[in-house]
């Protein structure tokens, strides 16, 4: 497996695969890989014929009090686990060969940018959006993997693909939880062994509202009801957001008929986890 | 010559040349064709096997008081102009094509745009970034061309397609003048006769201002004064802007040392002309 720091050799790389005639999959991650990524890793393995992945943590995308210096980065391990997963180069450039000086051009979506994660990460969507945008033209996939843990991010790619009338299929790949529930992160690493347990309080909230939306509970309120009282009997855990919109384009709703995305954002300590289940009617 | 009207027959048109192995080049254009977009496509068609126009008046380049409704619309008159130029395929979406229900993308190239035209034209920047970049994921040309005569808008998209890793090649193709040295642009047939005569003074002052820095002049505030004096003279030019900046990534200067662009907007009436030229030192 190759590691590739240029956009350059990432091109050339590209261009030999493709004058061999093979497909191409991309996945987008910041390392610190877990199940979660590996899973998105195979994915694009069964599908595509050679899989990039790229490891950058991206600096457009953090805000000034977030946590970009602390983010785990672990190169060496991620290469072993990237490896085994199929892919076959790594793209991992430097802050500076993604944005060198002068850079000045972002992507915005707007509206559905707005709401859950971007009211909290303001310019969060955009530095996404921008990145994203950059490894599409770098890599030139075929498609491009993602995860539906990022619920929102998901929404944001797909819409900005398809308004932008980019040449990309966007693959979506549902949640991959530890045993116990609780949805794969590279930020569960933060957590305490107290807050590692508080937080099953997620994946255990959002059983509650899938069960009940199973024996015919339509109302968003009375999920999302259901959600925070789970959430707010867990000490630790103070909620960020605990919302229902439609999906994939975030209107307000009040009952769930068609597809929905039930989100939570919760603060354990200073580790804020997010989690989802979409209603699919 | 065909013309296409809709994204997936385009895609079709340019996926069977890139079959035969052809090299693909983009002109986009707001129709009302004429010379200074004709050696556009010459150009294209001298450095590409296969040359395809784009005929979009962009409505999301237009502010609300600007003349999108009023715009000149000619397509059957561009269709020859543009075949005897060498153009194989025109791509003339509706605007419904473009931008479909809930669109919500755009792409802003941030600094440069609030200057020059981006200051009267607010939203006007982003709306041909993020046209050209549709426009660019919807043909995947190897090379756009685009004329000097809108040299904000070519820094605006140079600096895109550096910052967004655009695998496109950007040409830049000097201004075309009438013989009385009236720069070509579809606004002029807004002109009166009276308005025609008196938008000479544009091209009349630039030249002036190119006169004495061949003979050494380097002060920026003096070249913008020898211009403006000498369109103040013109009683029916109002300026609304006479400035000079580094080229491409406009900054303030003082000297002319390095490239610089000497730019000029007029309006005449109601119409509003611009003009440039560009230092090379």
């Amino acid at each position: 497996m190759k590691i590739i720091e240029t956009v350059a050799e990432m091109r050339e790389f590209i261009a030999a695969k493709r004058q061999a005639g093979k497909t191409i999959g991309l996945v987008p991650t910041m390392g610190a890989l877990h199940e979660g990524h590996l899973t998105l890793m195979r994915t694009a393995k069964a599908k595509c014929d050679v899989v990039v992945a790229s490891i950058f943590v991206n600096p457009t995308q953090f805000g000034p009090n977030e946590d970009l210096d602390s983010y785990p980065r672990d190169l060496a391990g991620d290469a072993v686990k990237a490896e085994s997963a199929g892919v076959e180069a790594i793209f991992h450039p430097q802050p500076s060969e993604m944005y060198s000086a002068g850079y000045a051009t972002y992507i915005n979506v707007e509206g559905i940018t707005d709401k859950l994660c971007g009211k909290s990460r303001p310019g969060h969507f955009r530095g996404v959006a921008t990145v994203v945008s950059k490894l599409f033209n770098i890599v030139q996939p075929d498609t491009a993997f993602f995860g539906q843990k990022d619920a929102q991010q998901v929404a944001v790619i797909e819409r900005m693909v398809r308004d932008l009338n980019m040449a990309i299929q966007i693959e979506v790949v549902t949640i991959v939880r530890e045993a116990d529930g609780l949805a794969r992160s590279s930020r569960n690493t933060y957590l305490s062994k107290e807050e590692r347990e508080a937080a099953l309080v997620l994946s255990r909230s959002l059983r509650l509202a899938s069960e009940a939306a199973a024996k015919g509970e339509r109302k968003a309120a009375a999920l999302k009801s259901l959600v925070e009282t789970e959430i707010k009997g867990e000490s630790l855990a103070k909620i960020e957001y605990v919302e229902i919109y439609s999906y994939p384009d975030l209107a307000e709703i009040e009952e769930v008929k068609e597809t929905a995305l039930l989100a939570v954002a919760v603060r354990f300590g200073t580790t804020r986890l997010i989690d989802n289940i979409i209603f699919n009617n």
